[in-house]
């Protein structure tokens, strides 16, 4: 059985997309080290057509396939219950999804800070339709060339509950990490493939947790290109 | 064996603290129901003076006692494995400290927005004690006397990843409650409490979530005295 991720690419093969990363880091963590991973660009998705709809992570497992990054989780721990567990239970499956939708509020502020820095990692050929999709949610991409402090530390203030765990335990999912952590993580990822992991202080709790993400499976997200690396 | 939770009490018995909720919920999910309910007051812990601390909940089980309502909620779930689970396995637990970290945040902008209501609901003798405890963190609480639609509104909008979690299960835990929707409910119920279950609206996914929470264990938190009723 060959699994496939479509995903999307920036410029300099920089895949920089958060929700791929949900993905990649899940396969891995199921044990999976051989799947192929399909370039997608922004403004042409006919590697997907396949599936009827446009969104990226779309994976493909022999004839089957699965869109949406929690859904392929799921599909993932349903399909291949014997290998190492995204979720620990159907109750930390559940959990999950809340620290799913937390991260879409912690990544929608994160792309209103940084978004000047993303668009410098789309692909020049994807940039027309990158700007027109973007300008839609966040209004002129240029407003976002200036740094913006205020916007930042509020940000930071808003992950204090990730703070406050990674006190007491070393991951979101206790001990080692598991889906919850790699959909949280996979938002830093994010940050570092676009060159501003500075978005997380270096004494931050956070960081360090970060480090130990980076080095899971042979160091897989730290090898991952990054905008000038 | 007995089991006694010292509690804090405030006017006409009304017993609003969210922590305090936390540990009679996890009781009650246990199969516990015939626990002791032993009231404390803000300005006088004496009835805890055996905990060598100040802070409520205290749990008593037996001879051995236990403070802080998520170690409460750890012991009780490693005491007494064989009744229903609070947290389905450890990297549930481990999640549910997320989400007990994510509701400090709530309950911080919550307290800032019903200081007001929630000092009239203090016992008068109380007040004194409490209003010189709330100002180092609050500041004078005669400012919260007005409301404030514009906190309130900012806060309802923290609550997104709640909403978008109940909008596709029907609890946090998933299909039946378990400690993580005791964590959060105990902020609404303390809202019902104080009399300010308005900064719910009634269309909100959230409110039928706490209805149904209010049904749990014979309407126990529907039940519970509250000011004004």
């Amino acid at each position: 059985m060959t699994i496939t991720v479509y995903e999307l690419d920036g410029i300099d093969d920089v895949r920089f997309s958060p929700f791929c990363w949900r993905t990649l880091l899940a396969l891995r963590h199921k044990g999976f080290d051989d799947f192929e991973r399909v370039p997608v660009s922004f403004r042409d998705r006919t590697p997907i057509a396949f599936s009827n709809q446009e969104r990226v992570p779309v994976l493909a497992d022999g004839d089957h396939w699965v869109n949406d990054s929690w859904d392929i989780a799921c599909y993932l721990e349903d399909a291949y219950p014997g290998r190492p567990t995204l979720f620990g239970s159907d109750m930390g499956r559940a959990e999950a999804l809340f620290i799913n939708a937390w991260t879409q509020q912690i990544q929608t502020g994160l792309f209103n800070i940084v978004l000047w820095d993303a668009f410098q990692t789309v692909d020049p050929a994807d940039r027309e339709w990158w700007r027109a999709a973007r300008q839609k949610l966040f209004g002129p991409i240029e407003a976002y060339r200036e740094g913006s402090e205020e916007k930042l530390a509020s940000w930071r203030d808003s992950l204090e509950p990730l703070r406050a765990t990674l006190r007491v335990q070393a991951c979101l999912s206790g001990d080692a990490p598991a889906y919850a952590d790699y959909i949280l993580f996979s938002a830093f990822q994010y940050t570092r493939c676009i060159g501003r992991d500075d978005v997380i202080e270096k004494d931050d709790p956070i960081r360090q947790w970060c480090e130990r993400m980076m080095d899971l499976f042979d160091s897989y997200a730290r090898a991952a290109p990054a905008l000038g690396s």
